[in-house]
């Protein structure tokens, strides 16, 4: 397979400490890149970059690690513009919320729902996005999640089982016997096709000893634990991810002081989702405080046609930089190398000789224009595992 | 000229209630448009097109006129990454701000101004704007103000003198003397360039008599007044701007009732600027206020190195749905409709049998996208004047 040079980038990102000037970030000015077989073989100034079989003169852009967006719902049909237009315009709608996109994903064929899943990650990967974990969670049977996680896996192996979303509405007012059937025969038909398992503990949804019920089970079958966490209001679910060592804990927008302290002793990752806040005119989780207390911060876009409907990383930083307390440094390094601890993967999210070749380039001379610059599509290429993609 | 029909849009926004569903939108679904010379020939349902020499399938997108962005700051050079990094970072930078980007105004060439400006045109163009109003500000002498407006001239008839924008460092501390300047020679020489004169009334710029005085020399050379109105602290900026007859008081951040009530009163329209309160962390202004006393809206970008450095009129129409108490459909009316009465514009923000043919299409059912789908790239396309740019 040939190699490749990227050259002249005004800054690299690299997430690696050891390189460059020191910081998190690894920055690296006038900065190069080579890429073989499908990962970086070698990074460090242009002056200093060896030959290659093909040569890209990035010629003043900036290249970061593609973004790890480890947080999103995109299996589902239909779309619930109505009810987004009534809520931000201040009209009564009988929303159906979470439900109506059941409906619509139960009607819609294999087909449809793999290539509105498809249509989805090829826009995210337009924004500069190399890796998408997703959910089922509009199934809501044994048949239908199943159906959800094999559409998915055909599209990435980050999948989460998340039939614990809301209480199906065949079981409705009975979570108990809806958490029975998640733990035993839709947990046996979904493992298969998930490599994590998450619950929404929440009042009205979830509760915590249905949560811990759900994701002990999940851990029996050999996924790993998640947990949409304190998202509405304060609650259990943080010390339980922390409890059960779940990769991540999602949302933590209502958190107490215990549950910070939680997070950075069991090293579980707060992944906070910026976009859910924006689009739902709720109150931002404040990101300065986890980071404060040494939890690992990640970024996602919770990519969802209810709640948070953008599949933008950029947006997702730049709104993490106004509204969270982060810096711009933080927010890029938690929308990259944050998800990819969400994830438990250490081959994405940085780019140093061994890392997998997932990098995006940008319009701009450096990361900070990612907040400096927000809405501004600046993503002017993209490589996934060493190949040019956008 | 051959003609164009563009079929299958789910949703035109033509802001004529005189079409469609007769709301202030005028929203025709399943509509077509007939482009002839530029300008837009019809405009109704699909089923009833008329044929035309060339067709265009839109197969689901909308089709909303093109943003009319009527308040930049475009003739610049250099950026200030590194003071938006510091705000943003918490750390204390001493910044020159618009001081910083005057001087490297200054060194700038002819040639190196004109092709920044172009290239931010471009970058609008792409994401939907088909009108750009951009100013002076960044020469504060006569002969670089003057420079500054042929630079723009070049580029858009929407030119608006700005010498007033702080006081130049050459009179530091004698905003009156400088007053003089801009209302004497700075005025003759760039008069013949502009189209509108503006002033940045506030504290530690130009007072309410200053602004006045420029105000009205501009007037008495034919250009039409505009002003930087109660952006940072309340003041007499909105008031000036009503009885002066300005065509748009801009920022409007800090305004009494009695500010409201006299732009009301005088059809001032009221220009809001959500990047920038965005990029400074500054508080939003109510634009549900401004609505509901009936004073007209406009929504634009502020687009400048310093305070805004958006682009990008979905994000702005995202942030005022957000966070200024605008319904989906207003910001989007505000956007179009609403740019071009700040500039006094009749031909352009709106697409009616006679419109100017300058349209943006959606990869988007409807309009409503641009608010639920924030930061994600929607812009399908792009006519201007009739002809296909994106």
């Amino acid at each position: 397979m040939p190699t490749t040079v990227i050259t002249n980038l005004t800054t690299l990102v690299t997430n690696d400490p050891a390189q460059g000037d020191g910081s998190p970030l690894g920055l690296i000015e006038n900065a190069a890149l080579v890429i073989e077989d499908g990962a970086i073989a070698w990074a460090g100034p242009t002056s200093s970059a060896p030959a290659a079989d093909e040569r890209y003169d990035a010629n003043g852009k900036a290249a970061i690690p593609g973004f790890v967006d480890s947080h999103s719902h995109l299996v589902f049909a239909g779309d619930r513009t109505a009810e987004f237009n009534a809520r931000m315009s201040g009209r009564a709608y009988t929303a159906g919320g979470i439900r109506t996109t059941v409906r619509a994903t139960r009607e819609a064929s294999d087909e449809a729902l793999s290539a509105n899943l498809a249509a989805h990650l090829r826009e995210m990967l337009s924004q500069g996005t190399t890796t998408v974990e997703t959910k089922s969670g509009y199934g809501l049977t044994t048949e239908e999640e199943a159906r959800a996680l094999r559409v998915a896996r055909e599209h990435t192996p980050e999948t989460t089982f998340l039939g614990a979303h809301i209480v199906g509405p065949e079981y409705e007012g009975d979570a108990d016997a809806y958490t029975t059937l998640v733990t035993g025969e839709m947990l046996e038909a979904c493992a298969p096709y998930a490599r994590y398992v998450d619950a929404f503990c929440e009042k009205g949804a979830f509760d915590g000893d249905q949560t811990r019920a759900i994701l002990t089970a999940g851990k029996a079958k050999g996924l790993i634990p998640r947990v949409h966490a304190n998202q509405l209001s304060y609650g259990p679910g943080i010390q339980i991810a922390a409890e059960l060592g779940a990769a991540s804990a999602d949302h933590c927008t209502h958190a107490s002081d215990a549950d910070v302290a939680a997070l950075a002793d069991s090293g579980t990752v707060a992944t906070l989702l910026p976009g859910c806040e924006f689009s739902t005119r709720a109150v931002y989780p404040d990101a300065r405080r986890f980071l404060d207390a040494g939890v690992t911060v990640a970024l996602s876009t919770d990519c969802n046609p209810g709640s948070s409907y953008t599949s933008s990383m950029p947006f997702c930083v730049a709104v993490a930089v106004r509204e969270m307390g982060m810096t711009p440094d933080e927010a890029l390094w938690s929308a990259t190398a944050g998800g990819a601890r969400a994830l438990l993967r250490d081959d994405i999210g940085h780019l140093k000789p061994g890392s997998r070749a997932d990098l995006t380039l940008l319009n701009a001379p450096s990361h900070v224009h990612l907040a400096y610059r927000p809405g501004v599509p600046l993503v002017a290429g993209v490589w996934r595992e060493g190949v040019r993609e956008v």
